[in-house]
This record gives structure tokens, C-alpha cells and sequence, in this order.
């Protein structure tokens, strides 16, 4: 069997949002699992010198614009959510407390993570909004909001975005196909290229 | 007729070589012009606060990288030059200078250029080098080098720089159609997409 895509984001970021309406499909085309990896994207954008999209004066409007008309393309519900860019320490410990205890709800998790924010407007930062989330799947507030406490589960995040970075992740999403890396949204169709011929 | 799509760049980007190989035709392809626009990307740099790919700790190694991935997908002669990048002051304005007297030269001296610097790997911020890309193509040494002292030519690329940056131009290479920004190589399938269809 082929090796997993791995797809890196944050649950902050709009073009891994618009890219995860799609990957698991990409990857299935093809014969293929996706393992979705939550990390977040500060530290790497502190390694790699990046600059948060909405903070830079000229691309910020552009990125603006370009969410809206991309979202719209695709037919993807979405709008800039405010606050925004917002910290996902919450929702990303409690979709690797889900993967590694029921990995069944682990990426309808992730969906619903994504859609709370950047659909429904709701501050995914809050863990209480994490919990409310992950209850609308069946999973007990009080246990989530425990396992995100958990050394082991704070740990498995630290390391998988220390991981990511030390691979080369520099922003999102950030997809890895048998060791070759690709950044962005728009790199989708590449990706699906790669996989039919193979690579080039 | 409907207006020209402009593309704005600077003769030191890859992706606008590789963009400059493909933007005629896909602008042909919807009854269009395609209206090229040499400027410089250090100013633009500066207003946007956009930092060279290639001096970014991760996102350099991933550009070098993904240069190469990109001109072997589209079978384009391509290798890194050395030095890169270098200031295109003198072919932007010997580009200008031609757009202003002998029209029907500017692209295929546009196109000369790129494939000096990135197919040949020529020096194309020497000026002697863009006045001998230009005698290839019956263009005298002594008219260019002399045109690309002229004031109002030195005028042209200053307004014209100005003028992409003060539209929210911030990086190459840089699509406007109808008013719409679409920023970077991997765009050009979503150009393709809004001239289709007329928007959305």
C-alpha cells in the first residue's frame, strides 16, 4: 500500500481550511490515505522568518480578497472570522487526544473545527468553543477539556510541530507526498499531477 | 474588444519566466492582449515588506527546489543563474524603450532576456549582455546602450514601478485582468478560470 499524504496546517489558516475541503478526496483518487497533522504555524513562522499574511500591508489586502473569491469558486461557506488569525493550541491538542484515542472521530473533528471558525464565526481559540464543538460529535466536554491538560497530549503537539519544522513546513497547508513537499492551497492540482505520473 | 491582461514582472524571477512563457497564449486563447510590464521588485519589496525567496531560512530551500519541479513540468529550459537574482535595471528600460519605438520588437527582446538569464545563464544586469541579447534580434549595441540612458527612459521604468506598486502590485509575476489581482505562477489556472467565465 502507498504511504499516507501528510497534510500539515493550523486551524487558523483560511487556504489549509479551503484544503481541507478537498485533500482526503485527492488522496483517495489516487489509492491513497491523508493524515491530517495539526501544528502550529507561529514557531515555524518564527523559523522560517515568515510574516502573518493579514499583518503584511500589501499582500494582507490581496489575501483578503483572494480568501472570499477562492471560497466562493469552490462553493466553500466562508468569512473572515474576527478575531483573526486566532491561537489553535486548544482545537489541535484535541484532535491529536482524538487521533491517538479515537481515530475514528478524529477528522470529522477537524472538519468541524474548521467550519466553526471560518463558516459558523465562532473563536475556536476558546476551549470552551473547542468542547461545544467536539460535543456536537458526541464527544464529552469534560473528558476533551481534560485530555487537552493532559503532559502527553501538550507533549504529542510540541513534537509534531517541532517535526513539521524541522521537515521544512514553513506555512499552510503544506502537503508531503512520499518525501516531496508542497506549500499551498493552489498546489493541489501539482499534487494530483504527482500522484498520476508518479512524480517527474 | 475587450481590454489587455497586464503582467507585471521583473526579469529576475523564475515564475515570471515561467509565467511569460504561457501568458500570451492563455490571454489568446479568450480573444485578449497580453500586456507585458517589466518593473522592478525591490521597491515593491520594500512597500510590501517582502523579503527575496532565496534569503529565507525554509522557504529558499522549498524555492529551489520547487524551480526546478516547475520548468520540468512544463518542459522549460531552466537553471538557477548565478548571481541570482540581479538588478534588471537595463533590461526593463531597454524593454520600454523598445515598447516606445519598435513595438513589435519588446516581446520577443522580453522573451530573449529571460531565456539569457535563466536558460543561458548569462549576467543580465551587465548591460553589455543586454545590448548583445538585443543585437540577436537586429537591435545595434550603440542605439540601445544609448536609450537606456535617456531621462525620459529611466522616467518610464520609475513611473511604471510606481505605478504597479501604488496599483497593490507586490510580487511577480503579477496578472490584472480587468482590474483583478492574481499574484504568482500557480495562478494562472484561476486567470484561465475568471476569463472563462467572465468572472464569479
Amino acid at each position: 500500500m502507498p504511504s499516507a499524504i501528510d497534510f500539515h496546517f493550523d486551524f487558523s489558516s483560511p487556504y489549509a481550511y479551503f484544503a481541507s475541503t478537498q485533500v482526503d478526496a485527492l488522496a483517495a483518487r489516487h489509492g491513497r490515505q491523508c493524515r491530517w497533522r495539526p501544528m502550529l504555524l507561529a514557531p515555524a513562522f518564527q523559523a522560517s522568518g515568515n510574516v502573518r499574511l493579514i499583518d503584511q500591508p500589501m499582500k494582507g489586502v490581496y489575501s483578503r480578497h483572494d480568501w472570499d473569491r477562492v471560497a466562493r469558486l469552490h462553493g466553500i461557506p466562508y468569512g473572515l472570522p474576527d478575531p483573526f488569525p486566532v491561537a489553535t493550541v486548544a482545537a489541535a491538542r484535541a484532535f491529536w487526544w482524538l487521533d491517538a484515542t479515537r481515530p475514528e472521530l478524529a477528522k470529522p473533528f477537524g472538519h468541524a473545527i474548521f467550519a466553526a471558525y471560518f463558516a459558523d464565526g465562532r473563536n475556536i481559540s476558546e476551549r470552551e468553543v473547542v468542547a461545544e464543538v467536539g460535543a456536537s460529535l458526541g464527544i464529552a466536554p469534560a473528558d476533551l477539556l481534560a485530555a487537552i491538560e493532559l503532559p502527553e497530549i501538550k507533549a504529542r503537539l510540541r513534537q509534531e510541530t517541532e517535526g513539521a519544522i524541522a521537515d521544512g513546513v514553513f506555512g499552510a497547508p503544506f502537503l508531503v507526498v512520499d518525501g516531496e513537499p508542497f506549500w499551498g492551497f493552489d498546489r493541489l492540482p501539482m499534487v494530483e499531477e504527482w500522484l498520476r505520473r508518479g512524480g517527474w
